[in-house]
């Protein structure tokens, strides 16, 4: 590493000079540029906040006070600084060190994040239990424009303004919301931005010290009255202060120095404190800072040139994107509805050319369903794509604003299953769990992209609430062609009926067992198929051939009751093969329907375990955890052994 | 009827003099009065609305604008405008009218509501559908100023004010969240509300003209600017015009003059409008003005003295809050969180008694459970109490913010299961399936009241996340007494122990079947039992005597897997019996464990259907749907008759 990073620096940054703090970031830019283009990770939003954490850093005690990130992709520096530098090598990879706060990590991560607009209420609960505990420490939360688009943001301070819990809110302003034009809290930031640009440290503070009793705490009458209106109105923060916080910016958030003098003054001060910094996603790195959208979060790249390091094929977002395309274009009631992921869920070339019929509502799940569920009302046809981790945050709109009126919605669920790097918090291994219970839902998987294009066509004749859940990566491309995988699957030309599955291996009449697959699990069932009936594998567990069948089940809900039924009537053993956990999924509904008949066929269920899922590569994960063709071989194999005893 | 409430009010109404529309409140209001006294209902709430019901009416064209009503208990108005008042005798009676909107019941109920928070997305959806279909009519949303402290209000604004949407946003301020004070916003309002007391509908009107050009649409220069900041500044509702609204107000509720003249002052307005009136829950009835709480939502009751019909016992909501009395007296880490139900859960003796470690945070059950999590990493033992419907919205924050760092909060989750005549949106019957599949949570019921305070205890011991469901109505006492069911059920004294059950009625040795029931069915499986062994019933179906044992289950996650594996090898059917839907729910789970251990027992699982269960009596509702100790005893002699086959 050399120069100024080292495993001490938790401690040496409280007394470097400020030309020295200075001189550490650029060396953390440097390093972060190197690490992050061999591991890949969230670039931009890192170089972002070099001096934000600095300078944090600077003036609190990461060790006895607390700093909520929010979201936390932006902790990298945070990380070199509490003294990890060492473990970027491993950075996202399984074992190594996570992309976001870890408590489990170092104690200076204080609570774990990964979905947006949690910080402010997190940090109001460790502000108000300081309190009641009788200690004195900081709490810190940071958080982006974008988080604050979230409604739970607003929850935060309207609780801890009501309260005037003793906490600072660091407000990061990157324009990333404005850039996405998603909601007028953005444009309202906008405007403080370009009222009178920056404003220094000392500036800001003096200004504070003149609204002193503060107008908004109680109403003072007449000329008094009249002559705090008029200070009041020459400064901003309004919003904000409405909202019971005191309000300090804007401030440039690259300037260290003001920084810091900025944080040692509302440090002690009572109440809850906002802090309007203003920075620049992707600082100190032009390739970014020209494009901070495609190094928001990147795979290996070339630190020089800044081109990645491979080349990606076509992913489901991109199939996803194209279907809508073709939608559209047949039928004017298509709308299309992101929650400011429009790019990562291919709805770039959508938003563009429909641009009347998208709508990018920010980071705002709950919103995004209802008003999909009122557009839907309102005799449109809405397609929400949400990745199947922040789908969460939406249960209840889905399940009364959609599905208790019955309203054609139709959900693209992306990022549905295991998502390798991000780990435990963007896992979207729960939404079968979640969503197949809700009456009158559809939920589907394909297997393959043209699978996918197929029903979100089936979605759209349907006319009642759909959810279409597909995962990160490439798709294999299916229709006609054969699936991308070793095997081969024949794909799509089979058309997509409500509760009907697809046999893409048929084991004959005395199959053995019958893999019951959903979504990209069934390239991975007919792989293992291969292994099984070539006998491979460990011959001690008897590697005589078995015959095996698959059905690419396509609907968890419904679930194609015949299609079971038959199989195990005809004497085969029953494996379902699921990317999801198993509690709740579509492997518990495949039991109680055999139990349900009274049919006693044995049944083995895969899936993930009743746990979350670390951070690592998609197929290391798979791998480790067996839901790799060999791994559910051998699963099955043994399955089928005790079977036989 | 008589007078002027009939059957053609909605076509009357746009016709009649303004002193025949005064009448006509006079006319609901004894109407309301005396008819939910007689069937119970919404009271205060609809009182309140008068008024501002009339004027939307009479302004609006309910058969072609679309009014959408945030929570929808306040609709009862809008239901006897539009010719329901004859269905008022089977208010909230199963298969009678509905206390809340519903489109299957007229066209004028355009989206369903239930859940608070939801109108202004909603609304907005149906106003941008109109824009793209090229419709010209009006769209409005009405939301109290409770309903404005949840988050998904916020992103609505945030997402209309930004788009400039045209709706118009009623806020029907009545003082409900200042009330409990919770939230800056409500401190906003109340501001508003007491600075020049009410305005009138012209003032309003012409205090709006003078701010065109609007300040914060451009930022003008100089002087210029300063004098439309003086202007500004004297004018109230900067909130909300920061957000992208043209806001009117405050103006009183009840002047339904006043209301007509606004109304139709910006019905034609462009972009998003917000008309701020102030109203008064239990208008024109002084027993419901003086205790409006009380009369929120009440069960039959004397209309001249206001008392209720029956009495009630100790509710299971009576006995939590008596339970969390009891801890925080042994732990001061003991800290309780309300989502402005504290007086419906039980917490209002908590609250005064230990004011410091509670927290209502008003309608956000977002930021109640993060903020809870942030506690718990405080050092403290946070117990959200939350009804099981509304805990929905939090399904994110408890999987993400509590189970994956493994916090110690624990759920109380009150109103699990039927509730009863609230209806679709408000029955507890998903909990189970969604909490179920939460890595880390362990999911309780208890079978009475005695167990309800011993499992708090044991969540308290615990130290990790944990929720607790329960039922509405009156808890069986339990702790050494029977329950107080038609059977006996010895109770209470078994300690609690995690992941194990209890038996409650031993069948011997050569049992039939075991009833595995969980929660309050616990008291419906031991009547079913008895009946069962009575060999009463339908004699046709085999009369027999059927052995039937009884088991507590106690625990939804971790499930005693010993218990069942147990009952199933000794040769019993398996029957388990959840007041949840039978998909994820505990059933499947109890089917997902004997398929795993190969074990071929037949199981019935009873639980309510795929579907949205309609309103009605609670234990109306369980014999409806056979869930009541008859219906049960039916299913089982139907199951074990089907095994004897």
């Amino acid at each position: 590493m050399g120069g100024l990073i080292d495993g001490n620096l938790r401690r040496k940054i409280k007394t470097m000079s400020l030309r020295n703090l200075e001189l550490l970031t650029y060396e953390v830019r440097d390093f972060l540029i190197s690490r992050v283009s061999r591991t890949g990770g969230h670039l931009a939003s890192n170089l972002g906040v070099v001096e934000l954490t600095v300078a944090l850093h600077r003036v609190f005690d990461v060790d006895r006070d607390r700093i909520v990130w929010d979201v936390g992709h932006q902790v990298y520096v945070h990380k070199i600084l509490t003294g990890r530098a060492e473990g970027f090598a491993g950075l996202r990879q399984y074992g190594g060190l996570s992309g976001f706060p870890k408590t489990g990590e170092d104690a200076a991560d204080v609570f774990n994040t990964g979905h947006g607009s949690t910080s402010i209420s997190a940090a109001m609960g460790l502000a108000e239990a300081r309190d009641i505990r009788g200690e004195g420490h900081h709490v810190v939360a940071v958080i982006g424009d974008g988080a604050l688009t979230g409604g739970l943001a607003y929850e935060g301070l309207n609780n801890a303004g009501n309260r005037q819990t003793r906490m600072v809110v660091v407000l990061n302003d990157n324009e990333m919301s404005i850039s996405e034009s998603t909601g007028s809290v953005a444009q309202y930031l906008s405007k403080l931005r370009t009222s009178p640009a920056y404003r220094s440290a000392k500036n800001v503070l003096r200004e504070r010290m003149a609204r002193i009793p503060r107008v908004g705490e109680k109403v003072v009458q007449g000329a008094e009255r009249m002559r705090n209106l008029m200070r009041y109105a020459t400064v901003p923060g309004t919003l904000f202060e409405e909202l019971g916080f005191s309000y300090y910016g804007p401030v440039d958030g690259h300037n260290l120095g003001e920084l810091i003098e900025l944080f040692e003054a509302v440090k002690h001060m009572d109440g809850p404190v906002l802090v309007h910094i203003l920075t620049k996603k992707g600082k100190g790195y032009l390739n970014a800072e020209r494009n901070p959208g495609r190094f928001h979060r990147v795979g290996a790249f070339d630190p020089e040139t800044g081109a990645a390091l491979e080349k990606k094929r076509r992913s489901w977002s991109v199939v996803a994107g194209e279907a809508m395309m073709a939608l559209a274009e047949r039928d004017p009631r298509v709308v299309c509805i992101s929650a400011a992921m429009t790019k990562a869920v291919g709805l770039s070339k959508f938003a563009e050319s429909y641009y009347n019929h998208f709508f990018d509502v920010g980071m705002a799940e709950g919103h995004a369903v209802t008003f999909a569920a009122g557009l839907a009302a309102g005799g449109l046809r809405p397609f929400v794509f949400a990745y199947s981790t922040f789908l969460q945050r939406s249960y209840d709109q889905i399940l009364l604003d959609v599905c208790a009126q019955g309203l054609p919605v139709v959900f693209m669920v992306d990022r549905a299953g295991n998502v390798g790097r991000d780990g435990e918090t963007h896992h979207g291994v729960f939404d079968l769990s979640y969503l197949r219970h809700m009456p009158g839902l559809v939920v589907m998987a394909p297997k393959d992209g043209a699978e996918l294009a197929a029903m979100a066509g089936f979605a759209m004749e349907h006319g009642g609430p759909v959810a279409i859940r597909y995962p990160r990566g490439e798709a294999p491309e299916g229709g006609g062609d054969m699936v991308a995988s070793q095997c081969a699957v024949p794909s799509g030309s089979v058309p997509i009926v409500l509760g009907r599955s697809e046999r893409v291996i048929d084991g004959g009449g005395g199959e053995d067992v019958t893999i019951f697959a959903i979504g990209k699990m069934v390239g991975i069932a007919a792989e293992a198929a291969q292994v099984l009936e070539a006998g491979g594998g460990d011959a001690s567990q008897g590697g005589a051939d078995i015959r095996v069948g698959v059905v690419n089940m396509r609907f968890v809900s419904p679930i194609d009751e015949d299609a079971v039924l038959k199989a195990a009537r005809q004497g085969a053993a029953i494996v379902t093969l699921e990317d999801n956990v198993l509690k709740g999924g579509v492997g518990e509904g495949v039991c109680a329907l055999l139990a349900r008949e009274g049919l006693s066929a044995p049944v083995l269920c895969i899936g993930w375990p009743d746990g979350f899922v670390p951070h690592g590569g998609v197929s290391e994960l798979m791998g480790l955890y067996g839901l790799d063709a060999a791994g559910v071989a051998e699963k099955v194999r043994g399955f089928v052994g005790e079977g036989a005893d």
